[in-house]
């Protein structure tokens, strides 16, 4: 268990990194929403393997087929079954894995919990699952456009990679921006440095983790349900269910513990006739519902846990040994997670956005 | 919708901080674990106001009641309801807030998305709510104790109020550590110090935020259910969806973005016979399953929004107006939230540990 | 686990009959329906003991109090909690129980499944648990009174007690008609068969079954979730989960079996602009989803299992005995399970309306 | 929504008539069951059409594959994705569906839900989409031969087909005594007028219903959860959720309207050491539980909606028309039905057993 989320707009992923493929399927998508399979091409390209030389050469054209739920170019309210097939699979590149645990991945915890595992390449939990995700993102990013009043925005970028900061103007940063670069960080000059930094950790064995930002603009207010399915809960889960993610903060996030109260506090005042806040520590959400300012959090990614250099590990049967990684291998994952996070956003959205609809417009 | 948390352990709070009460049902609770109104009562005493100098002094004895599914000093495998009357309600202190919302609480929030809200108090959004959690949290822990082969410790603390820093052994503090100061920092030097601060910035009428660190020893491996119902994620939901709270990091967290893979990996090695991990950046979690080390993480609460100060804020009818709390509040929730967030932990440890119940020992 | 109903609007039953008392938590209900306490009772005292000569005659005012999620006379979209105390519990009547297995009683499943059970008068599987569905159960009702276009009728009535059947002319049947007798059968004539028949079997310490129909009326077309959740699999569910229920049938039901597709189908036809079926073979449900007609179901209760008569039966040290009932029961359950359908139903409804609430309305 | 069936075992269909094809994705199938691709196809081919002269000559090969959660012959723990492409496809034969809404069937309640429908040979609503439910039921019958203490049984069997009956010994029928003929009924008198009855009334272009039984040997008791998810209440949501299934009845059913309970109680009885019930009236459940007898049930199937014949109908423009089926079906949706309403069985009742699993052997 545990490989659906949503509640309304209800995904399950499948797949592991090597074996027949990976997909979703989603149920609960509305009907009479356009969809062809280039619009979930598009973020699964951003995705994929092999788009750039900072990130993994596996090459994999990820394409996607739609199998169910799509009538002449529209969604039919059934499910929709989304699937690609693995292609450039080298279990072989994995042999050592089998009998060896790598150190900070999950072979040793899979193994723990099923009393098996499929070695190859991570099994279920290679960030090969993700291919899922951004999918069924696509997918909820057009329901929302169906579903917002205003356009609704969402925009993921790298703003740390170690110790490399970059400057970003959170209110205005768009997706073409983000895209110009290939560590989507829209700040050219940290973008550079971002690059070759992590060329030269990988040319070093090594790897780098960092921070993705995401700002959602558009969302109306009242999206959220207290007191458990608040909306930044409901978003903390999404982004700690990533692969090698260890943190996640909403608005003034960790530094909120150093303010006072009359500090933090965002007034209220009303601006082209409607109620909003003057600062945004809160981040858009307020007691777990959003408040109709821009939405934002960062997530904290650890460097990739492949790295070539020779660590110390044990072996299933419990002897001592070193292994240095031989699969294809991100040495910074945060490029490729900017779209799995950016889907991630969507899917919380949009199941959000469905439950709204379903209690509101009573009592008129 | 959002009050249930939990899959197979699974609670539903009830409740406004100004009715007739608050409470919850647990659903899934194994039969034939003694359980008495004193079990729980002990951790409502540590959650409940007017136990110390820092904290509101509302005055809730906040007295428990079992109305089902014990029998016998022992639960029965049905639903357990507890019920917590409210005694100390002033809504005529709350009269300002009919009509006026209240800087960065939930006002604007519920009436945006219900178009009615209960303004006595909070209501829903009250922190009163997680009396509720505390309650289910006590029961998920005499689950617990009967689930796990080893002694199963969840102890919470406070490490940080504002720029006041605790030193903590994370490895050996318990929890009559942190009950020895009313502010529930082990760190007794650093106690005095926020003990002071807090009472200090009560005095000028503002409020402060902090941090609250969490170990939990003694989980077996094999807990957390991969893709999305992953340990650290259903934590990062659980901590979010809690009242103040802005976020979550675990292990090594936001720390981990700074650090290369082959100083953030930790190596395998066996320990007394067992795979262990030589250092614990993973927080005891790796691929969203637990791994036998310690789990630690740390939540971030924003400081009080409830200051006695006066703050710009807007009417329903759009006027700008002043207003300054009247009602009783904390100056400070860490205290007080040191209990709630163990109870949360509990609650998120014992579904899983009854989710991998029920698929384990297959194959043999 | 399973004291959960509904996907959207959710209720949690909790209680035995001898313990605290009994209620539920409505998870769900939307904002601003106007509901007083007063509008529950008249349900609950439909369905309470005590009310004519032909039911038990166990003394419970049965008086509910709602705790939570109403203000100021108005549903606040937050939980509600609903309580009723446990007044004329006599758990000494049932002391034999402690030790001995009722026939056709849950006595010996609950111990085979917990290991455990109340034995005081049925604990969890005693028909008092009902009480939470129809006090959800008229919350429910006043939903789908706002919801629905137009008005929504939900009439059950008992059809058949034993070989007593009764002719109600299912399309205008009223709720009046219903409640003219004790018995809660319209058809007057065969409603004094069936109470001379109840009083007589019941003097006998023996007792009886029969068949509840419920007509549902003004369900719009588009209620129903294919696959697994069709509107009538919904509503089976439902009347299965009735103490003493054996069956469901919907529109033709078994008598469907011998019939011809040419007999059976249902003609389309254009009656006041609409598409409406000549005639109803489907009870209103086609491929899971409601068509616009009338829904009409059947549901089948065995005799009560509690008579006073000697039964054999064993000890739970296995022993061979005789038991005879002594607490207080029906002789016939149906009059007072006729609320108890109707609320179910209400559930049902209720739910797929806001579920289809949710998707409607989309590309437009 | 309303595709996912199951608690713990949790499946997710997907799939038109007419598109890429069908399939299922398992979630919660515990790890290190045996498992291959023949173990699905057994079951996929006596659903298959094209089977025999009594079923639909639709030329569907149904051959699955299995493309994640099992590894070198074993599951996984990890989610089983199944696929079957669609082949004999032949969308061109239901151009008048486009148009007109075929009686008895689905058109108009999809088009009323959604607004759109795959008017391809029934899209979702085909019992095409059962393909899914059957090859996730073979999977259920893996994993509850290796949780029973016992072999456990489910046979289900025609046991009427319009006016002619089976004799049928329910405690003793096999498999290979159903399987012996085409149309699945193990009285071979009645299977050979069965057969005789539906190929006339084929010939004459019209269809008919009847009735399937299932009996499920070797359940332990304890299985099934109060008070909404009970054994039986989810085993109707299953059957009901079948095309064309109008009926449910569990023991007893229906006839036990008509017995007192003296007559209707299942004496309690030592045997072989054990607690068992001399009669079993209760079908195998009480109170919602197993009680360790055998577990039966029937199902009323409608005719097939589909017939040859001219029918009365309505287009979406609302004009008066009349309509023949064109598309292949089948005369008698039961022989085909039989493999399903075990897959279904299998379904709730592995779903049962890992439910029982997690919170069982407690308080020792």
């Amino acid at each position: 268990m545990g490989s659906s989320f949503g509640q309304l707009f209800r995904i399950t992923t499948w797949g592991e990194s090597h074996g027949g493929g990976v997909g979703v399927v989603i149920d609960g998508c509305p009907p009479r929403i356009e969809l062809s399979e280039e619009d979930i091409q598009r973020d699964l390209d951003r995705r994929r393997p092999g788009q750039s030389k900072i990130v993994t050469p596996r090459d994999e054209a990820d394409r996607c087929r739609i199998l169910s739920g799509v009538f002449e170019g529209c969604t039919l309210g059934t499910p929709i079954s989304i699937l690609v097939m693995n292609k450039d699979a080298r279990p072989e590149a994995y042999s050592e894995m089998k009998a060896t645990y790598r150190p900070s991945h999950a072979d040793f915890t899979y193994e723990a919990k099923y009393g098996i595992r499929n070695w190859q390449g991570g099994g279920r939990a290679s960030a090969r699952e993700t291919v899922g995700r951004v999918a069924a993102g696509a997918v909820a990013k057009k329901v929302l456009s169906k579903l917002s009043p205003r356009p609704l925005e969402i925009v993921a970028y790298v703003t740390q990679i170690q110790e490399v900061s970059a400057r970003i103007d959170r209110s205005s940063v768009r997706t073409e921006d983000v895209e110009r670069n290939a560590v989507r960080c829209p700040d050219e000059a940290a973008a550079e440095l971002m690059t070759a930094l992590i060329q030269s950790v990988r040319d070093e064995g090594d790897s780098l983790g960092g921070v993705i930002e995401c700002v959602i603009r558009g969302v109306p207010p009242g999206l959220g349900e207290p007191v458990f399915d608040k909306l930044e809960a409901d978003l903390a889960k999404a982004m700690l269910s990533l692969p090698a993610s260890k943190g996640f903060e909403i608005g003034s996030g960790f530094a909120a513990t150093r303010m006072k109260g009359s500090e933090h506090n965002d007034p209220f005042e009303v601006r082209d006739g409607k109620v909003r806040t003057t600062t945004n520590n809160s981040g858009g959400v307020q007691g777990g519902i959003s408040n109709g300012e821009d939405i934002f959090f960062r997530v904290a990614f650890k460097p990739t846990s492949t790295i070539a250099r020779d660590q110390k590990t044990v072996t299933a049967s419990h002897e001592e040994t070193t292994l240095a990684a031989r699969g294809r291998h991100d040495p910074c994952v945060l490029p490729r997670a900017v779209p799995i996070v950016e889907a991630m956003a969507a899917l919380v959205l949009c199941d959000h956005a469905l439950r709204q609809k379903a209690i509101s417009d009573f009592g008129k």
